[in-house]
């Protein structure tokens, strides 16, 4: 079998949930470094794998694939019986971890993400940080974290006592939240979030991932 | 067997797009009315089934769940051989549901429901319309439907021949930029967009779950 190939870059968030996940199925895969400084991902090569410029990409034998939580939901199905199941065994099992993506997906990336954009890279450009944007996406993680703190104090993980894909999907994030924006007390402040966090990101998978972001 | 319970609201885009997949999967279901212009979904009734307070959350037997993007998906794999498949047949295709899935969250539905927002809840509750934010969303839908419409051009549907979730999530917001927000040539202009949105529209489950929609 051919090995996976990862189209994307090691200070990608995207790519770094990606190569969590192949970790955690115990996959062997090769990262084909997409030079994100040259604007490789906007170039006619790279752009006849991911229309929309962006990394991650995987090929996995005839199969293209982009989106992160696609690919990982891709990988953890496939694979499924091998490594860390990350699916959940029954239907309503899959549904809660189906349920949960779609909370990170909607709820904790959107806020989460524009935090990373204007504390990082916004001043890395020479810009100036919207203190109005960071102050109106806290309010947004703190709400929504108040709602972890209760589902989190019924169950180990989000989706029930079963680390998964749900919980994955936070990792990227939530690192550059605690790690480099400043911003740990959202999970520090909060009993089950903060055994949560502490659990799910000192993960030897998510450590080898996360290696490299800055 | 006791009936699928959506807690819900005809007005409401997300509960349309259940609504359509239950139709698309021929299932009875009860339509149990959350009263949003009394603030029902405020409510602890409510939030004990939904802790984020927002319609639909579904209860299918002893399964309650919650994020419509979730609850389609759970239904097209509990009913995989009732209806309309939805998923795919094969891994890949399922992969490819699921990519074009994420592009829908996080490409489409965000500034298709800015849009929503600044042109119809806005003037509903006596603001005024932020022509500033419709313009830069509208150009994000611009940009998107480009790829939508090479896209298009290879295969008739998003993920293949073959009509999905994928297709399905995009009806409730395309449906209203089309309808009431004056915004059809997003995707009239295009060709191959035009013929699958004609297609997908025309869908007698859609027509049914949409006909309330505001």
């Amino acid at each position: 079998m051919a090995m996976i190939k990862v189209h994307g870059h090691p200070f990608s968030t995207a790519t770094a949930l990606v190569l969590c996940c192949l970790e955690e199925k115990q996959l062997q895969y090769e990262l084909v470094l997409v030079d994100l400084s040259s604007g490789a991902q906007k170039k006619p090569q790279y752009l006849a794998l991911n229309p929309f410029g962006v990394v991650p990409t995987i090929q996995d034998g005839d199969l293209t694939l982009f989106e992160s939580r696609a690919i990982i939901k891709y990988l953890a199905k496939k694979y499924q019986a091998q490594g860390t199941d990350l699916l959940g065994n029954t239907l309503s099992e899959q549904a809660l971890v189906d349920q949960w993506c779609e909370v990170e997906a909607q709820s904790f990336f959107p806020p989460a993400w524009n935090i990373l954009v204007q504390t990082a890279k916004v001043p890395m450009q020479g810009g100036i940080t919207d203190e109005a944007i960071v102050k109106k996406d806290m309010e947004k993680l703190e709400k929504l974290l108040d709602i972890y703190e209760e589902r989190l104090s019924k169950c180990k993980y989000l989706a029930g006592d079963f680390f998964s894909l749900a919980d994955l999907q936070h990792l990227p994030c939530a690192e550059y939240l605690v790690k480099s924006g400043g911003k740990g007390d959202l999970f520090f402040s909060r009993k089950h979030v903060n055994a949560w966090w502490e659990d799910i990101s000192s993960r030897p998978t998510w450590k080898k991932a996360a290696e490299k972001l800055p």
